[in-house]
């Protein structure tokens, strides 16, 4: 039988156990840590009584049966971090699915529909240079032979880290089948300060953004700091930051983009040598795809202006591009119904981090539930969602997964 | 008896074998190659017949005897290198002091004070943290003792790598006794571009620029790159890019000072978050001590303009300042009598690069010449000064030390 600690609090400060360094969680894909977490996972959906399974990309399913044999009506979030992660990005919703289906056991609740938990795998991208990775295999979005040649910084493929020690579950059967769900819901905490900063304890995510990145190389003419009169000087740290203003600018004046400078770094990096050269990255997301290519416009014609200005050379890569995807509007219906039967006002905001939901999208209805996070905070170890918000967002979910339940079996 | 190479060109390409790597010349104070340089130096001014000595600093001393015992006329310049230097910087002038001696001895001259060539020890401060070490020693500006405490990277004192395998040299006596010259002149490529671009082949140095660094620390908040709103953000990065431009300004409003921003590091550096933390040096140089306390001044507004503008905070510590150094009147008249004599035009301009003479200003009437340098390109492999400036660089010496001999003599 299931023992205490008898809060997801708890058993996300458990699992916070696995991995943790002095800089916040480390858990990456098929190491020791996320070995341990998904087992945990397996334990405590064993003890609900639930049948767990396993797939060839390390997704791990808890089925809970329901009425007929349709597709599953499908819930979860990943167990893997970043490096330096907090307690509850991926897994407050991957455990959060357990306690939803308790909380349906509990009442005494069937549902048509068999209803599932997932626990995906790799979300992070931190070890395998693929986000979303399992979720991304499920939905067939990428081949599982390609993502098996995947290496990690050690070189080492995924299918070699798979079959290791800490890959796949030693206990665990092999799904042989992977069928669409019926429908999708992830819970997950914000990661950023909306609903914080508007005192609304619950979201219902309308799209999740779609994302451009670019690198950008400025290469100017490096120099002596004390020999080069200033108005002889082609310094490329001078032309990025240019870039980076107007950019900034450019992206406060679109209604709900946000782009960012994130990674830049400078040659020869000396205090006593005029910047050579400037790479940097630029990170663009928004929900509207109109706003996307204004900006991805804005990145190339203020690198030309910069380099027209200056006479440096500033060219412009594009390197990432991802569409928004929408989150399904019956699903979000059926999560506002389930909001409303709360008692609890929710927000309909945009997601602009990447998510599991925007791969099972493709196969499936699929929608996203929000909690607040503390002054925004994420992907650091002062990550922080309260024990009251979480307890919320489990039984939003659960109300949720009820709804939908009903709703599909009407349309059956 | 001397062997070729017999020009300046020739001993200065048999140097830049003395510590050569691909990325350009390592010649740092007390390694093997500059050990070896040093000893070529020996080799060459004994195969003139000087008298040689060292001192404690690691400074190495070629004297031609004058008609009388007076405090000689010094001149010369530093064997080491930054870790990618060029041939000419530094190792020009020591050998061109060699030359410009030789060229006395060719044309039968004597003169009344004694001359001495000098090679100053770790001009560079690329060892030890203490740039223009040997000379600042000589000059009385830093004490022996606390230079011999001082600790190279790999936590080695000055004192042990003086005193090992390739510190002092092994067959030089130690000069026991140390007077300030009657006058000290340094030849050097000018390091930066204004020589060529004005197509004039020989600098009379007017100062030396005075110099201000600080650290600025930029921490503002991070966040997910895709979670937190424009109007919500504290870019640490898009901070630090309005400081750098209206630092630029500032700089180029002034007449002559320059200001470069050439160190920068963002954390955590990382595409998907926003910059917390940008820490940069400003590097302020001028002749000028107005423009300087203008630029200083200007640091410090403009980062707490940024701060209240951005509402981060952005942290000012000014880590090094320098007063700028007047060249001695009289030997820069002497100076412009000797260019003329040879027919050549020369410049009155000031150095942005420090250099010994700075050092041995505090304790003598001091001057240098600048020669051109390809492109303004320094501490860079493909520093370059063409054959025929090299040689008319130490025409000008030799000129230049007969006359300030002449004058000397006749204040005496």
């Amino acid at each position: 039988m299931r023992q205490a600690p008898a809060s997801i609090a708890g058993d996300l400060a458990l699992l916070s156990g696995f991995g943790a360094t002095q800089d916040g969680i480390d858990r990456r894909l098929f190491g020791t840590a996320d070995y341990a977490a998904r087992s945990q996972f397996v334990a405590w959906a064993r003890a609900d009584g639930r049948y767990v399974t396993q797939d060839r990309a390390g997704n791990v399913f808890a089925m809970r049966a329901g009425r007929n044999a349709a597709s599953p009506i499908l819930t979860g979030s990943h167990l893997d971090t970043v490096p330096t992660g907090g307690p509850y990005d991926g897994a407050y919703g991957a455990v959060a699915a357990l306690w939803a289906l308790r909380a349906l056991d509990a009442d005494g609740i069937e549902t048509e529909c068999p209803l599932e938990a997932v626990a995906w795998a790799g979300e992070e991208g931190s070890r395998f240079p693929l986000g979303c990775l399992g979720s991304s295999v499920f939905a067939g979005l990428n081949d599982l032979a390609a993502v098996e040649a995947l290496r990690d910084d050690d070189g080492l493929t995924f299918a070699a880290a798979r079959d290791g020690e800490t890959g796949l579950l030693r206990d665990v059967p092999l799904r042989v089948e992977t069928r669409a769900p019926s429908a999708y819901v992830e819970l997950h905490i914000e990661q950023g300060p909306v609903l914080e900063r508007r005192g609304v304890r619950l979201g219902n995510v309308t799209a999740i953004a779609g994302q451009r990145r670019f690198v950008v190389e400025v290469t100017g003419e490096s120099g002596h700091a004390g020999t080069v009169p200033m108005s002889l000087r082609h310094d490329a740290l001078g032309a990025t930051a240019e870039i980076i203003l107007a950019l900034e600018a450019e992206a406060r004046s679109c209604s709900e983009a946000v782009l960012t400078v994130g990674r830049l770094v400078v040659e020869p990096n000396q205090t006593n040598v005029i910047p050579a050269r400037v790479t940097f990255r630029v990170d663009a997301r928004s929900i509207d795809e109109a706003q996307l290519s204004r900006l991805a416009e804005a990145v190339v014609a203020q690198a030309e202006l910069a380099g027209a200005r200056r006479g440096i050379r500033a060219r412009v890569e594009a390197i990432e591009r991802r569409a928004a995807v929408a989150m399904d509007g019956r699903l979000r219906a059926a999560l506002a119904v389930s909001f409303g039967t709360l008692g609890v006002a929710a927000l309909d905001l945009p997601s602009g981090a990447g998510h599991d939901a925007m791969c099972v999208a493709t196969i499936s209805p699929a929608a996203m539930i929000f909690v607040p996070s503390a002054g925004g905070r994420s992907h650091v170890a002062s990550e922080y969602t309260s024990p009251e918000d979480l307890d919320l967002g489990v039984a939003a979910l659960a109300r949720a997964l009820i709804e939908i339940d009903r709703r599909t079996a009407k349309e059956h």
